[in-house]
C-alpha cells in the first residue's frame, strides 16, 4: 500500500517521520525542498508535485496550511483529485472550514475517490512524540482503512461520524480550547486586579465547577437530561454576572467576555428563562438562534 | 458560647438548622416569621430584631440577599455593630461587592469588633445536605473559632486570606463557574449549528483541554511559570478562531462570547504577543489593563 | 419664591450662580464651604444642612454626584422630603439610576410634596455659559413652575414626559453620546490601521449615513414607519461587516463593537429576519429581547 | 472608447443602463442572460465570456457579488487581465476585501493594465436614480479618465488616494452606516424597554451629539487637534456607561454593543486616560492596539 504525504511542516514533518519509522511506505512532497530531504533519509521516496505522489498512491494525505490552499492543491486543475487513480482515498488533516471539506468530498465522490476529514488536536510537541488527537469524518471501512495510520502519529482517535464531522467538531473543541484562553485570563487578570494572591486562588478554582465541571458534571443530568428545574437560577447567576462585572469596572479590570456573557444572561431573562436552572443558557442560546435543543438521547 | 444567625432564607434555613442539629445555640432572626418559626422548632431560640440578637451573640452570622441589606443590617444606626458586645465576631456569608466588606469590617475594626467574609460556593441542594464550599477571609485565629461552625454547614473550607479575600475570591470563581455556562452554551450551538451528533462531540470535548485543562494542565508549567515559548502560537490560535467565526456566521449560530475572545487575540497580536504561546494571552491582558502579571512562586 | 439649591460642584456651581445672576432668591448647601462661599458672594443666602434649605425653600434644587449621595441627602431621615414644608418642589438635576427617581418620588407624594427630574445634558462648559440641556420628567404644571429656572441655566429644555422619564431620557441620551466615542474610536483606529488618509477618510464619513442618518434620515420612512421592505438587507450588511471583520483582523485592530453587533447581525439573520432592511435590525433585536417594536405614530 | 461592464445584478444591471443611456458605447457580460437582454435593449453589445469583453475593451468594469469571483472573473487564467490589451483600465466597483483589490492591482501592473477600486456607497434604489457614492482608489490620471463614468452613474465621487484607498474607505464607512443600525437598535429597544415615549426620546437624540456629532462637531477641535483636556472626562463618562448598563440589566434590555463600550472605557481608564477628554478613547484605542494616534494636519 502507497501511502502520498503532502504538506511536511511544523505538524507534518514528525506526523510524516512516525509513519515512515512505522513502516509505512510513503511518497512525499513539500515545496520546501527541506522538509522532504528530512523524510528521505527516513527511507520515504518523494514526488515534484503533488499530482505525481496522487499517481503512485492508494492514500494520499495532507498536512497543509489553510483552506485556500488545500482547495488548491487537492481540487486544483492538476491537483490530487486530478490525478489520483480510481477508488484512492484522500485524507486532509489540515484545519479548514467546513465549505472545503464538503466541496472537495463532493468533487472526489464524483471521480470515484473516497474522502475522509481527520484534523488534529493537542500540539505540535504531541506530534512530535506521535501522541497526537484525531477528530475523523469518514465512512466506516474508510475509518478502518486509515485507523492504523492514524494509530501511527497519535494515540487518541475519534470517530465523529460521516465525512465532514471531523472538520466540525475542530471547530467546536478549538473554541472551547482556544477561547478559555482569554476567559482564564480575565478570571486571573480579576484576581491580580482585586489584589488576592494567585495560588490561594487557583486553589479555589480548581476544585470547583470553575474547571468547567458544568459542561462534564452538571449539564448530563441537569439541561441535557431535558431537567431544567432550578439548582440555581438564571435570575441569581445573572445577579452574581452584575455584581463580577460593578466589582471588575471598579477596580478597572476590562472583561469583555465576561460583559457578552452577561448580556446574554439578560437576554435568557428577557425571553423567559430566568427560573430556570443556570444551565438552561444553552436552552435560551438555541431559542434566540433558531438552533433544535441539545438533548442526549435517553 | 452564643451564634446569632440572621437571613433564614433558601440558603439561610438549611444551614441553620445543620448548625442547630450539631448542638450549637442559635438565636435567629427574620423579615419572615415562618424561617424563624421552622428554625424554633429545632431548640434555636429567636429574637426580634438584629439590634437583638446582636446583644445576645458572641459570634453573628448573616445570610442575607445582597449588599444594600447588609449594610443596613450589620451597619445601620441600630444594627449588628451598633449593638453587638465588644470582642464579638461578625460572620458573613452573603454575596456582596468587595467595598461592602471592606467599608462593614473596618467599622467593626473601629468599635472593637472582628469581621470575617466566608461567601458559600455551589448549589442551594449542597447547603441542604451540609455539603456547602466556604471561602472565607479572617485573621488566622478567627478563621480557627469559625470553622467548626463552616464545617457543621460545608465540606470544603478554603481559608483564602485576610478579611476581604473571601468576598473577592468568590467573584473570581462565580466569573469561571457562571460564565462557563455561556460559554459551553455557545460551543454546543455551534455544534447543533453544524449537525454534529451531540454525544459524539462531548465525547472529544470531554477528552481534551476543553474540559479547562488549559488552566489546571498546561498554564502551571507554561505562563505561571513564566515559560511564554509556543506550544501553539497565539497566532496560530488566533487563525483557529477567525475560521470559527467564519463558520458560525455561515451556520448562523451567534457566538458573543467567542467573537470577543477574538478580538482580545487580535489585541495580543497587535501587542506583540503574537509569536508566544497561547497561554500567555493571560500577560496580554495583564499588559493591557496595567495589572501584573500572574506568576506561580517557585 | 425661595429656591433651595444643594450641590455646587463642577455643574452645580455655575448653574446656581447662574440662577443667582438672574435674581433668584438662593438658599444654597454644599459639604464644601468653599462652594457656599462663591455662591454668598453672588447674594445668596447658605444653610448648613440639607433640612435647614429645605425647611426655607418652596422649591430645593439638588445637583450631586450619583444616586447614592440623592437617596441620602433627599430621602434620609433627616433629608430634604423629612423638613421641607407641603406642596414644595423638589428638582433632581443629577445622573442617577431610574430605581432612584421612582423611589423618592413615591416618597415625596407620601407626604404632600411634588417632585421633577431635570438631568443635565451638554458639558460642564456649556453649563458655564448657561447653555445646558434639560431632560425634564414632570406634570405639566410642575414643569411650567421650574421652566423659568432652566431657562436661566440652560438654552434646550425638553419635556420628555411624566416624572421619571427625564432621568430615562437621560440614559438613552447618554448611550448614543458617549457609546459612540468608542464607536467612532474602532472606525479611525482601522482607518488608521488600514492606512488611510485621515481628511480623506472622514470627509467620506462626514458625507454619508454613517454620521447617524440612519436613526434621522432613513428609519423614521423606513422600520418606524413599519416599512421593512428592503433598501439594503440585513444579510448584505451581515455580508459586509464579516468583511469588516475580516480586513480589522488582518490589519490587527481589535474591534469589540464591531464583533458584538455582528454577531446580532448573525442572530437576526437566524431568526429570519435576513431578508428584511437593515433598518429593521431594531425589530430584530426587540424581538430577540421581548420589547415591543418602535412605531412612530402615523 | 469600448467599455467593458460585468456583473448586471442588482447594482450593476441600472448602474450600466445609466451609462448605456448617456452615450457609453458597452460591452456587456453576465451569466445571467437575461440580465445581458435588458443592457442590449439599450443598444448595449455583449461578449459570452468576461475573455471577450477585456479583448474588446479599453476599460472594463466589474460590479460582481465578493471578492472570490473578483479575483477568479479578473485574475483567472482566462479572465480579463490575461486578454485585455495593453494599457487597458479595470476598474473593480465591488464590495472586496483589500487583499483582493491588492493582489489584482499587482497582477494588472505587471501585464501593463491600470487598476481603479471605486467600490459603490448608499443603496440600490439610489443606483437606479444613478445617484451613487463611489470612494475611488487611482492614480490621478486614471481618476480623471474614469470620472465621465462615475458622473453617469452617480451624484458624490470621493477620490481617496492611491489604488487600493477605495476598498480599505469603503470598509470604514461601511462600518459606521451598517453597525450604527445595531447601536441604534440598542438605543430604541432601551427606549421601549425603559417605558419612553418614541416621539419624544427621538426629538431629545435628534437634537444632541448623539447623532455622531462627536465626530463632526467635538472631535475635530478635540482630539484630533490634539487638545485631549476634558471637557467631559472618560472617567464621569465610563460612570454614566456604568448607570446605562445597570438600568439596561434591570429592565432585562441586552446591549452587547454598550457592554463592549464598557469594558472599553474600563480598559482607558486602566491605562491611565480617565482624565482625558471623552473624545482621546480614540487615542487609548490606538494605544492598545498599537496604531498611530490619528490627528488632523494643522
Ligand atoms: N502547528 C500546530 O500546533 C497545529 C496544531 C493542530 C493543527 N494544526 C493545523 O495543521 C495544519 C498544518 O499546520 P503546520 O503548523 O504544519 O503548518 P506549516 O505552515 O508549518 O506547514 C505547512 C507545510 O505545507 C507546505 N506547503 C504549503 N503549500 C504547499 C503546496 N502548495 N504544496 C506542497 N506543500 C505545501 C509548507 O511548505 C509547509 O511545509 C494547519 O491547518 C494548522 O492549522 C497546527
Ligand atoms: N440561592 C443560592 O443557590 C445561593 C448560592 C450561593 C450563594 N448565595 C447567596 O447567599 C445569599 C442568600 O441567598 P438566599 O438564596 O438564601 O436568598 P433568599 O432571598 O432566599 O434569603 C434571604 C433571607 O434574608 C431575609 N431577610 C431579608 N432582609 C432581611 C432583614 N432586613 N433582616 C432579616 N432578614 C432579612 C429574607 O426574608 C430571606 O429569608 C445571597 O447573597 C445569595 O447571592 C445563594
Ligand atoms: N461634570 C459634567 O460634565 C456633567 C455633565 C452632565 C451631568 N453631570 C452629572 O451632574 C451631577 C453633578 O456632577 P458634578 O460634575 O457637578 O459633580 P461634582 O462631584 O463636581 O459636584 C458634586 C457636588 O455635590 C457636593 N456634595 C456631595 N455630597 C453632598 C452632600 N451630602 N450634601 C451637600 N453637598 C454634597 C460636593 O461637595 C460637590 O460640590 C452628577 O450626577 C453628574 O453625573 C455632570
Ligand atoms: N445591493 C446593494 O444594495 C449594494 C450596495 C452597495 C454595494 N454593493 C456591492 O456591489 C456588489 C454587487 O452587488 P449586487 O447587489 O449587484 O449583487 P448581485 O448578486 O445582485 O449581482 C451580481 C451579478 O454578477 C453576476 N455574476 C456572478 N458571477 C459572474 C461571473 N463569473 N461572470 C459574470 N457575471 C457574474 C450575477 O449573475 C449577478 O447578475 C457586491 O459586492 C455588493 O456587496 C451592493
Amino acid at each position: 500500500m502507497n501511502v502520498g504525504f503532502i504538506g511536511l511542516g511544523r505538524m507534518g514533518r514528525p506526523m510524516a517521520s512516525n509513519m515512515a519509522r512505522k513502516g509505512f511506505r510513503l511518497v512525499v512532497n513539500d515545496i520546501n525542498p527541506d522538509a522532504v530531504k528530512e523524510l528521505e533519509e527516513l527511507q520515504a521516496s518523494s514526488a515534484p508535485t503533488a499530482a505525481e505522489v496522487a499517481k503512485k498512491s492508494d492514500v494520499i494525505i495532507t498536512m497543509l496550511p489553510d483552506g485556500p490552499v488545500v482547495r488548491e492543491v487537492v481540487g486544483g486543475a492538476d491537483g490530487i483529485i486530478a490525478n489520483a487513480p480510481k477508488g484512492a482515498l484522500i485524507m486532509d488533516m489540515s484545519t479548514v472550514e467546513p465549505g472545503t471539506t464538503d466541496d472537495l468530498a463532493a468533487q472526489a465522490k464524483a471521480k470515484g475517490l473516497r474522502y475522509v476529514d481527520a484534523p488534529v488536536g493537542r500540539l505540535a510537541a504531541h506530534a512530535d512524540r506521535g501522541e497526537s488527537l484525531f477528530m475523523v469524518g469518514a465512512e466506516l471501512e474508510d475509518f478502518e482503512l486509515v485507523k492504523p495510520m492514524l494509530e501511527a502519529m497519535g494515540t487518541t482517535i475519534y470517530h465523529c461520524g460521516g465525512v465532514g464531522t471531523g472538520t466540525r467538531t475542530k471547530l467546536v473543541n478549538n473554541f472551547l480550547a482556544v477561547a478559555s484562553c482569554q476567559f482564564n485570563a480575565e478570571a486571573l487578570a480579576l484576581s491580580q486586579g482585586l489584589g488576592l494572591n494567585l495560588e490561594s486562588t487557583l486553589d479555589v478554582i480548581y476544585g470547583t465547577t470553575a474547571m468547567n465541571g458544568q459542561l462534564k458534571i452538571n449539564w448530563p443530568d441537569k439541561v441535557l437530561a431535558g431537567d431544567t428545574s432550578p439548582g440555581f437560577t438564571i435570575d441569581l447567576a445573572h445577579k452574581d454576572l452584575s455584581l463580577i462585572m460593578q466589582a471588575a469596572n471598579t477596580a478597572k479590570v476590562p472583561m469583555p467576555m465576561a460583559a457578552a456573557a452577561r448580556e446574554m444572561f439578560s437576554a435568557a431573562r428577557a425571553r423567559g428563562f430566568g427560573a430556570q436552572d443556570f444551565s438552561a443558557m444553552v436552552d435560551a442560546h438555541c431559542d434566540l438562534a433558531n438552533i433544535e435543543k441539545p438533548r442526549l438521547k435517553k
